[in-house]
């Protein structure tokens, strides 16, 4: 895929401002992209950088003075660099090949136009798949689970019974949706399982990494918000509660019954125990463990959890406790001398 | 499936007091319950709840005076939820649908009867498989590895070769048994991995939660003892021996060689070095790390783990750090003065 | 698989000093060693367990004077006990079966000599296997992706698009490479998937476990250099750059466009905040988190992670917190009392 810098522009709908006639493949950093590249900026202070980047052109948001490259002016770089990455993006085969032969469909199952189901695929008894939803190689959906439309299941994907997916979902590889969650109650002598007779709604839009565990409920719906999107290996246990446009990050997990307000974003490899509530829009730090409920609009930060400016000024005093140690030290010593003066003048 | 309540009281064993005709058709929390379910409570403090909640009945230990709902007397509420859980959970298939032809199954193989095996499964050379067993689509049983009676293995799990899995042992979709472990010598410049020629050893009523993974020993087998429970994402080093009935919280790690006594709980997150030991019947927090080997019927907590009660003093200093650092200098501060009126006085 | 001790040095290359005509069919610990196995110790503080141990011979560096069991004496025991092992490994069937029926290969695939795909797998559009590559049940191969030589990909592994896998690869089951890394811009009150263009580039003798998660780049590769070895559930996210002969263990995460230099050691479950660089050599301590960049040949621990002495004392003195409390209301005391006799001479 080869085509102008005057091409792109168009098909992404920036102004041009110098000469589109290069010819670009790709898109690049500044610091990797070269000549069959063109390269995006997103704030004045990379401006030296790009002065030195081999990128055929570049996409701002604001004309550049006497900058020796031809630009693309648009009113949002982030939204035009997710443009111009698709204009580029490797052209994939179409997957509605229909239903592999070694697909196992069950009894009253319901698959609308466009669907396809790769090799070893398994759809249980009263499941319904809807238009255009593409199930890999090796994924299993289990009886009367539904999945909307347009969604895309990766290889090996499982969804247990009983679950209700929207539409245009996407799960990537090997991830487990609708597990029985860890409830046991001990009973002479034994851990005996609590079954889990309710299971997991995801909503529209939702994007799951790969290697994910969302158990389902006990009760009712482990529930994931329209728009929320999660990274890998995340665990999510039975009953949690996600808000709308929540991003969860790597390796996060989130203990039962736990409930997640909108917009809530939780970074790599944070904790959420159990019956936690965590209100809109608050931000949980990286490797965080929140223990206690925490209010909207809140960044909390560390283990456990606070706010993050108080939690940085715990980081660093305990950083400096060996200093502390010192002034300790110091201070008794001088305490010594005026107590051996006041023994003096006695 | 809708029963009235005096039928569930049957079922379960309860005695009925107040009027068993309600039909329900499941069984609730008490804020979510409805007129169709029954709820539960398991102690006192819950009644004021109850007495709002719009369930058609109680489980109960102990009869409520003046309750304006039906209750259902037990001498254990747990074990009676799971038996009410048990009647009202949804009915799927059974799976005794034999072995799909698209299975690849070696030679010398035992299949006993009952056995079913799914799409895509790979059944290797001299391995066995007890009456019963229920192997999913996409999973695979290594060489010579043996599982017992009455398992579940679901979609996409792995057992390597030479693993022996006892009876009614249930292992959830995407789980890994059997892999090399992380072992390698640095020689002559490179890491060269040590042949595990070790198995892994699964005991009868082990449960195994999705994506997990269990590496298999160097020498002898890994370990995992009766009654155990192992949540999801959990990470289960090469000859770690596990004892009964313990409880593995989801993310759990526990690294090379250690060993856990009889009745351990590894709350989520914990985290276990090598060559470890820890007693029976021990607690370990959320999120804890074990650096050193912890005695029997414990309760640790923190990083490192320590003593339950000294880790949460410490956090609570911790967190105490800015007004420490006040004191330090409020203390200076009259030491100056004092210093200074002594001077004055020389 | 029975040999003589005699017969176990020659293959091994050892000198053999005592009676080699012992019968062995394994090798084992010191400790659990029997009179079937030889054992090995790497160090002379091993040789009293050595002298009570119950194993057949020995394979040590340096002989023992009156030890009364035959030695395999060698230049490098880890060496010779690779060898050893490999001689006793147990003989598992050969996987050149070639390409299984329910396999579904795609249009302008290569497919060299010796390779072989197990049931369910799919390799999609432009894909090459190098010779001797097998392919277990339930993987995935993406289009255009290429796997080079001798690689293992154990069942269930899949590898999306645009991928390179060099020679002598392993991936253990159900692992994950290449699926789009966690990039998002917030647009108009939604967030909005980055297009990931780029790809993972995994060099020759990389070893990965089971269950990891290798996300695609979105510009150039997110590559694993020459040598590295990868354990259990790691995740690594899109743009990471590994150096080559690094040791990742079980659970680590590394976030977005980090860079490790060759040779560094991640601990297990340490964390890589994203854009950090790791100088070559560093060693960086379980469960430690790197927010910061950090020098080569370093060791670090901590959260966030520091030198390691520096956070052995740190931690050692967050221990001392209750005696540091102490300490300052014991001077208050004295600083008082102090004040008090002052205002008395008044």
């Amino acid at each position: 895929m080869r085509i102008t810098v005057a091409q792109l522009a168009e098909q992404i709908g920036a102004e041009l401002v110098g000469d589109g006639s290069g010819q670009i493949n790709a898109v690049g950093t500044v610091e990797a992209a070269d000549e069959n590249a063109i390269t995006f900026i997103t704030g004045s202070r990379y401006i030296p950088g790009l002065e030195k980047s081999r990128a055929r052109a570049v996409i701002v948001a604001k004309c550049i003075e006497d900058l020796a490259k031809p630009q693309l002016i648009v009113k949002n770089v982030n939204a035009a660099l997710i443009e111009a990455l698709n204009v580029f993006a490797p052209k994939l085969k179409a997957a509605s090949e229909g239903i592999d032969p070694t697909a196992k469909i069950g009894q009253n199952v319901k698959i609308a136009k466009g669907v396809a189901a790769g090799p070893g695929v398994v759809i249980d008894d009263g499941a319904e798949l809807g238009e255009n939803t593409v199930i890999a190689n090796g994924c299993k959906i289990g009886e009367n689970s539904k999945v909307g439309k347009n969604c895309r299941l990766d290889s090996n994907v499982v969804v247990y019974h009983n679950c209700i997916i929207g539409n245009n979902v996407d799960k990537q590889a090997n991830s487990t949706v609708g597990s029985t969650g860890f409830g046991y109650s001990f009973i002479d002598g034994t851990h005996r399982l609590i079954p889990h007779n309710g299971g997991v709604l995801i909503e529209d839009f939702v994007e799951i990494g790969a290697n994910c565990c969302i158990d389902r409920a006990k009760f009712g719906n482990t529930i994931i918000g329209a728009g929320t999107k999660i990274d890998n290996l995340v665990q999510i246990a039975h009953n949690v509660v996600i808000g709308k446009r929540c991003l969860i990050a790597g390796q996060v997990g989130i203990a039962g019954s736990s409930k997640l307000g909108d917009g809530v974003v939780l970074a790599g490899g944070a904790g959420v125990a159990d019956n936690i509530e965590i209100g809109d829009g608050t931000m949980v730090g990286a490797r965080s463990l929140v223990f206690r409920n925490v209010a909207a609009k809140q960044q909390v930060l560390g283990m456990p959890a606070t706010d993050k400016s108080r939690a940085l000024r715990i980081i660093g005093l305990t950083e400096r406790l060996p200093k502390m140690v010192e002034q300790l030290r110091e201070l008794s010593t001088r305490i010594e001398r005026l107590e051996a003066a006041k023994n003096d003048k006695r």
